[in-house]
């Protein structure tokens, strides 16, 4: 690995340098993430030594790392220069799967030679200047390839010739704008001597479907989605589809479709004890009737499943699958693979602990096991198994449980098989591991969003989830409840904290979702005071909801969807930029599409009990509108239409009537396409 | 290279993770700097999934990078949590090399169980966990080696034997208090199990002596050291080494003291005649005399130079010498290696020009030449002849012109033969260049301040030295003028402005250097108005110089020199801190010692025309008072003593008495050390 400093190296003539190359994660440890036709914008400072011209490509191709010595088969786009060193270049792929980037550089003695003659003046100097000139075409021509080389070569010769005719016939002012020709330059340039080239170490470059950065999900459980006081099954959710769909979801996210396992099984509300009628926790996963390959007898059979996911898929929806790796005691792998658990010293199984709490209705895997291969290959056979019953979305659950390397390989597997496989990480935890967690593949990740409530929150943490480095890697996916928490704030906050937090989810953040029914009917009533978990939890038994409940906020959910949709503004997360308003219950924020054609500006009153007002005040030159020219707001949600015409509006939001704006900016003859400025 | 992603990794379970360890230049690509006893705080993000306990060393050995894989031979010192999973560590190497330092960590069974019975309640888990923790320390024990085995491994069998007692027949407090024992736990310690340690790639230390970091430099020609009109010698440079050791300088840098080439040769102020008598330019080297390790006949044989280097060092003085790679049109290797230079097109060889410029007495190196490996080789015996005959410092001149690879290479080389040399980049060039030659390996670099004049300009610039990125392997030296340069703003200001830069340059950066005597002699004439060249260069004649002259700046040079060595806060650049003061022509900073001991405060009116005065606001928590105390502010310029009392204090300079304050903060009774609080 190493060498003798003494020894020289293979080659000493890679004068060009490359350095500082953005974006990376890691120094290349882990992979840039992008969406399929999402650009990725790279820069790097590159330079030689001396007065030298150099030239830059930025390189790609698709698969993992190429070995950094082998440079054939990439993708190439010259990169332009910044200014101080700095050169970038765009790169836009086209297909999901692994990529690799890379940027090279050389110095081009053509480019050299060129820049020096453009400055001389002597005469005798310039001829001289013509005359190697004419010796590095020849150059040119020797390497142009044998194959096409016929007409270029030729044509390289004929430069040549004329130029050392030109040196010695004719006047010097000729010879130097002859010499400085730009066909000439071109035919040279597509030419260029590379032996000499340096080359960055390829960059890995994960590029996933849309719906992997743009989504809104709906979480529902289907042994609640009868109508009767039955066990709901597959069936249910395949009525409930047309009510889902109209709400304008992309993805209906199932929590775990196993047996549920009948040792130790909780009851309700939690409760230690389970009654013999109580259902037990889906996560509690495995029984009798099989583990995480098996149905749930009362959700249906495989067929029903597919079933489901057919439905699902003429109204536009994927069906996301709960992978959760724990095992109920009685799931068939605990007296199958005894290697894959911990021992207490009683020789019982350990269940789940954080002392001085337990889980007895849970067994962790142990991937400190000896027989951790084949613990991972069978993990891995739960996402194949999904995978073969048409499913390509899996929300992972409690990843920052299990260890990270499993996550890297598993991931990379099933990606290597079907790229177009989504996960997301379900890790409420420290940022450090929920950041791993999305270096190590997950497509999305589980945000702090469901606390974060005031200005400054949410300001502060939008701002790094859109702006910090870990916009490369870290796909926000934010929810304003799940089964696991109702947080505080909607409690508190009656419907029009559940709007509120409706339209910051959904105009925040690309991706987002809602635990339903829960959700729509405003469902806010903790187990006990000062609690987040629901009270009659659907984590524990079955729930009849009263779906058509004239409150239900279900239109008003179908209409922020619609407005994602329609508004391309809102299809990812890095434009977003934060509004000065002069009440600290008001937050705004503007986002735009990257060809500037649609903007949006969202205001929101945060306090659900009082109306608020205060001055506004946009970035005229982030809505690209010149100053004193009026312009159309129009509300996407009231359909109401204000004329403004300057930075600072004035702005009144009552919660009691609708505690949000969602403003489309419209402008009058700003281009051909505006043909809605009155719609 | 690249695995399958579904081929498991040879070792599934390294749980603990790694990763954003700083410091670190380029991701390990090359090696942070330190010097000799100097500390190395290393930081790193190191967690593991769930809820297990982790420990973490700090790493380092000795050599060039080792194998990641390879885990032997390491000192380590264990690191500590600072919160949100950050840890750190302390290194300081006691000798000079190259050094390598990681990261290990891994989860910690016994760590993880302890934690767990801390927060354990039921007496039965009790019970069951002091059985599992004497299983823990059975396992341990069997790990305890051989060698020293036999007390620990008793002593460990032994607390097993008490834990299984205690469990069984001792109440739960007891057997929770024993398994708690905190010998117990140091005992386990002692005996990790690292099979499934993470390791982070190891990363790259330079450690170099403490010239290196810490030196004021004086630049001299040798050829105008005499006192009579003649050619000087290195026998005048003998007689004034008195004089240069009572200026206080640690390093005399002498430009080339090779032969001048005859060839085309320079005349006065660089004509491009030289007459008869013209002694042309040191950096034109090589004639029929000889090259680069032959020695001009003027100044004296190789037995005169190993004289000078010797009575130099009698006064604590280090000899430099500047290393410019190019030949005079003469030099001997023009004939004996063709090759190694470029030629144009009437066969002549290729001169140095930078169009329309030319330099026709310069002959650059062609580092693309196939010849590449036996040139690197022969400008590597350059540096070789001169390490032989005493020289340790080496000036080079414009590496920046001469291929980044060879930098990298030559100075590995060097340092792996003689890790005490130190390198010095004349580059006064771009940025990204400069900070690539210090990655590469440069000791020292030229820097911008000598056109950096006004408060914005030194605080912008200095900020980044000292704070930037750039701290972890740049080491500025700067320079008020230079054999090339005479500022402008040296030519308007008069004395005041000589003794201005003069104190900046002491007291903002740890190395600096003026070329002399021009400097302390207050030379300021130009060429001609506009030129920042002097006016009868030393470049390309002798020059008599009335070192006598009473208003030598020496006295005052050798007080501010004598200031740097007394006081260590001047001796590193990292703790300067500027701080505010309401006039715009003052400008004030301070240093302050690692251990707090030693605070210097600056202040510098850099207007040389006219008195200044402004209130100067002091960090108090930097320099160590508490507010309200009264503190001696001691000017080391002067001897006067203030006696202040309060953050906010009024200053007043006049160029025309002095333009410049260096306080040392004294305070009364602060420790005992501070007996020199009425010296």
């Amino acid at each position: 690995m190493t060498t003798a400093p003494c020894d020289l190296p293979p080659e000493g003539r890679l004068r060009a340098q490359i350095e500082a190359l953005t974006p990376q994660v890691d120094g290349g440890r882990f992979a840039v993430k992008r969406l399929v036709g999402e650009a990725l914008v790279v820069e790097a400072d590159c330079f030689t030594d001396g007065h030298d011209a150099i030239r830059v490509l930025l390189c790609w191709r698709a698969g993992a790392h190429a070995a950094a010595g082998d440079h054939d088969g990439w993708q190439t786009v010259p990169m332009t220069p910044l200014g101080n060193d700095r050169w970038r270049g765009t790169l836009c792929v086209g297909a999901i799967g692994r990529w690799s980037y890379s940027v090279t550089a050389w110095v081009d003695d053509f480019l050299s030679w060129r820049g020096e003659l453009v400055r001389r003046t002597d005469a005798a100097d310039i001829r001289s200047a013509v005359v190697a000139g004419a010796a590095l075409v020849e150059a040119t021509a020797g390497r142009a390839p044998a194959g096409l080389a016929d007409s270029a070569r030729e044509r390289l010769l004929n430069w040549a010739r004329r130029l050392r005719e030109q040196s010695s016939n004719g006047t010097t002012a000729d010879a130097k704008a002859l010499a400085l020709n730009e066909e000439l330059a071109e035919l040279v340039a597509g030419c260029p001597d590379r032996r000499f080239a340096a080359f960055h170490p390829p960059l890995p470059l994960d590029v996933e479907r849309v719906r992997a950065g743009f989504g809104a999900w709906y979480e529902m459980f289907p042994r609640s989605a009868g109508t009767s006081a039955a066990h709901g099954n597959f069936a249910d959710c395949i009525a409930r589809l047309p009510a889902i769909a109209a709400m304008g979801f992309d993805v209906l996210y199932l929590p775990p479709i196993h047996p549920v396992g009948s040792e130790r099984r909780k009851g309700l509300n939690g409760g230690l004890l389970a009654g013999p009628d109580d259902v037990g926790s889906p996560w509690a996963i495995g029984a009798g009737a099989g583990g995480h390959l098996a149905i749930h007898p009362q959700l249906g059979s495989a067929g029903d499943f597919r079933e489901l996911v057919a439905c699902a898929a003429e109204h536009d929806i994927e069906i996301a699958l709960d992978i959760a790796f724990q095992c109920a005691p009685d799931h068939p792998w605990v007296t199958e693979h005894p290697d894959w658990f911990r021992r207490r010293p009683d020789g019982s199984v350990q269940y789940a602990e954080n002392p001085p709490k337990k889980y007895q209705d849970i067994y962790p895997f142990d991937f400190a096991t000896d027989d951790w291969r084949a613990l991972w290959q069978a993990l891995a056979g739960i996402f194949r198994h999904w995978i073969g019953e048409g499913v390509r979305i899996f929300r992972v659950d409690n990843p920052h449980t299990k260890a990270f390397p499993f996550w890297e390989w598993v991931i990379a597997s099933i990606r290597s098989e079907h790229p177009e496989t989504i996960f997301l990480a379900e890790a409420f935890t420290r940022p450090r591991i929920m950041h791993r967690l999305a270096k190590l593949g997950f497509s999305q990740s589980y945000t702090y969003f469901t606390w974060r409530n005031t200005k400054a929150e949410l300001s502060t943490y939008f701002e790094e989830l859109a702006h910090g480095p870990e916009r490369e890697y870290f796909r926000p996916n934010v929810w304003p409840n799940t089964p696991d928490i109702l947080p505080e704030y909607l409690q508190m906050g009656g419907r029009p904290a559940f709007i509120v937090r409706l339209a910051l989810a959904a105009t925040l953040a690309a991706n987002y979702g809602i635990y339903g029914p829960a959700f729509e009917l405003m469902d806010d009533q903790p187990r006990e005071p000062g609690s987040e978990e629901y009270l009659d939890s659907e984590k524990y038994q079955l729930r009849r909801w009263s779906r058509n409940s004239p409150d239900s906020l279900s239109g008003l959910i179908g209409r922020f969807n619609r407005i994602r949709r329609d508004n391309s503004a809102l299809h990812s997360n890095h434009s977003l930029a934060f509004l000065a308003v002069d009440n600290e219950q008001l937050i705004a924020y503007t986002k735009r599409s990257d060809d500037g054609a649609n903007v949006i500006v969202v205001v929101v009153n945060l306090d659900p009990h009082n109306a608020h007002s205060g001055w506004l005040e946009l970035d005229l030159s982030v809505i690209g509108v010149a100053a004193g020219t009026s312009f159309q707001m129009h509300d996407l949600l009231t359909g109401i239409r204000y004329l403004w015409s300057d930075a600072r509006n004035f702005i009144r939001l009552d919660p009691q009537h609708m505690p949000v704006h969602v403003f489309r900016v419209r402008q009058r003859l700003r281009s051909e396409r505006d043909f809605d400025y009155f719609l």
